[in-house]
């Protein structure tokens, strides 16, 4: 992956470029080798005035004449991409494919127009045209978690403190700097109860992985890991019918399909990363997922149980809170921080023995929501 | 499908929910059997403001918690959809997915605007800055056939005026008017010598889709058919840097993977539904599909060998100049016209006994161009 963040000199074509070439150089490929290119991007239109951005990286890239996907499903793109590879090869359709995943956002500095863009993902006649946005439905998830729990703020902007650190040791991190219970308490409001230190930043970035049957993969690496579980599910468009907004339907059932795919349970994670576009997202996805009971996953953050060497570490890269969230990349680097960790490359983050892990990447406002389960080889 | 055409009262989400529902309600299905929808737009953004349409689309038509896939490949991404829908039943991933593709276009009414947007396909330093537009590429193409292979104008109008007379049958499409010869000749220049009867019109519409496992389909259908080949490649972004502007290197090679994938040769075809966004690209799509030698597609069509009745019929639906161009509806609203066409329910454009046929269905300029073979099973 490229490093994520406020990257001034580089376009999306550009991010996906330098992100695809170091997937490619990482595995022992060659450009012929390729069949299929899948690509994962959001914003592209509205941010970037282009469209048939997969084709056109394949022509950048030297890899004509791959098959060439642009997979756009929101925040969860990038999922999704993988989702799609991993079908092509496991139909035979595909023998090595390139899935790369990228957004490129800082350069547009007028106020409020990345919220809007990303907020025509809600639903137009019964949501946005009110004026919500992505910020002010998580403000009123985090009250509702609040109440219906009994949870303390702080709780919830210890998944920050927890993020920002974990982000330190991460070279990929658009942010590498710890911050303070303190600090995050007084930042400011900007949906109450939601602060400034409990939403992502917006950022650059790119990230890619070389996948292909697991029978060919010493061919391409001496170090592989296992994509042995995939699982995707939606949710109603509308939030307010869903039944109960402080639970993520989509994701146990997606989540289930992963376990089920790779007969694992959650018990069996040694790790995962999840999708903490507003850190009360980690809280609420650290349940339905299955680490915690309902209600327990705030607690058990602030209680250390998700911390790196706690019980079930998650977000170790430093999530999307410290990490950053160009949109389409996410998803891709949640595997990817997967892939070091199973690797037992990640330096100072290392979580000790890493044997399977699991992401969430959230589409919408929860529902469009994929799960990949990946495992040592 | 939808009708095609200027559809005043309908929105794109309107346009995507009717033609699934023409979909489900023309198969035994029922809401439960769908595990995923692979939703093709290329637009979404650009003219309705809208992102992660397919999990906005599954709500709507109560497939929760199908998977949700939104597929942009520009005007090939109809056929993008039904490829990954098709290696994702062949997994195992999925064993009943709808497959819709739709787009919502005539109610932009500024000069120009619709061009640019699709412009976006182009790529941006080399082309797109010095003000190239699709329709400029396809003057540019019809000059250099002409020119190359000794063409006269007529042979290139002809092309329309069959596709309209075929129109004229076609209950769905966007014209249902015959046009003369002399009509054509004498319209006016748009892109010299690309004149406004050798363009396709800007339109609304959908087109849906629903597939299974072959062994499954008469669970659902008593008129299946057998998608038996899908082919898929890319060519340069970069128009100039092809060896021959005439040739279309990846149709070449995605009519190849389909046919051999099928086990079936171009003459065992009945049938084609060609991507006659310009009618310049029906000729040179009817030579690199395998029906004709390079420089006698032209020709052919206007002997008449490309007419219902003729040796292999080409766009018996009208193709895109008379039934229309909502870009993701296209590569659907192909194969449904073979659809038709193999279950013997084409009416006054039927091409008798029709056994076999295969589409192209063109991205970009094309650099992104897939084929989907259909037989009768």
């Amino acid at each position: 992956m490229t490093k994520f963040g406020v990257l001034k000199d580089k376009g999306l074509m550009d991010l996906l470029i330098e992100s695809s070439l170091k997937a490619i150089e990482d595995s022992k490929t060659t450009e012929s080798d390729f069949s299929s290119v899948y690509v994962a991007c959001m914003l592209d239109q509205t941010l970037n005035h282009m469209t048939g951005i997969a084709s056109a990286l394949v022509d950048r890239l030297n890899l004509i004449p791959a098959a060439a996907d642009h997979i756009e499903n929101g925040p969860a793109s990038g999922g999704s991409a993988i989702k799609n590879a991993f079908y092509a090869i496991a139909s035979g359709g595909c023998d090595l494919a390139l899935v790369v995943g990228g957004e490129k956002m800082t350069h547009i500095t007028t106020p409020g127009f990345i919220t809007s863009a990303v907020a025509t993902i809600t639903h137009h006649s019964a949501e946005r045209i009110h004026g919500v946005s992505l910020p002010s439905f998580a403000g009123l998830l985090t009250r509702a978690y609040m109440e219906k729990y009994k949870v303390p703020k702080e709780w919830i902007s210890s998944i920050a403190v927890k993020n920002h650190k974990n982000g330190v040791n991460n070279p990929y991190a658009h942010f590498q700097k710890a911050i303070t219970m303190e600090e995050a308490m007084k930042s400011a409001i900007i949906a109450d109860p939601l602060q400034l230190y409990d939403i992502c930043p917006v950022s650059d970035g790119a990230a890619a992985v070389v996948m292909c049957p697991a029978e060919m993969a010493k061919q391409y690496t001496d170090t592989p890991v296992l994509i042995t579980g995939v699982g995707q599910a939606t949710d109603t468009h509308i939030i307010y019918e869903r039944e109960d907004i402080t639970v993520l339907k989509a994701l146990q059932i997606c989540s289930k399909q992963a376990y089920d795919m790779a007969k694992k349970t959650p018990q069996e994670m040694s790790l995962a990363e999840l999708h903490d576009a507003f850190e009360i997202l980690e809280a609420v996805e650290s349940e339905d997922i299955g680490f915690f009971k309902k209600g327990e996953g705030a607690k058990a953050a602030y209680e250390g149980l998700t911390a790196i060497g706690g019980k079930i570490p998650i977000n170790p890269s430093g999530g999307l809170k410290a990490r950053g969230h160009p949109l389409g990349a996410t998803g891709i680097a949640q595997v990817i921080e997967l892939v070091w960790q199973l690797r037992n490359e990640a330096g100072k983050r290392q979580v000790p023995n890493a044997q399977a892990g699991i992401t969430c990447n959230f589409g919408g406002f929860g529902n469009n929501i994929l799960s990949i389960l990946v495992e040592r080889m």
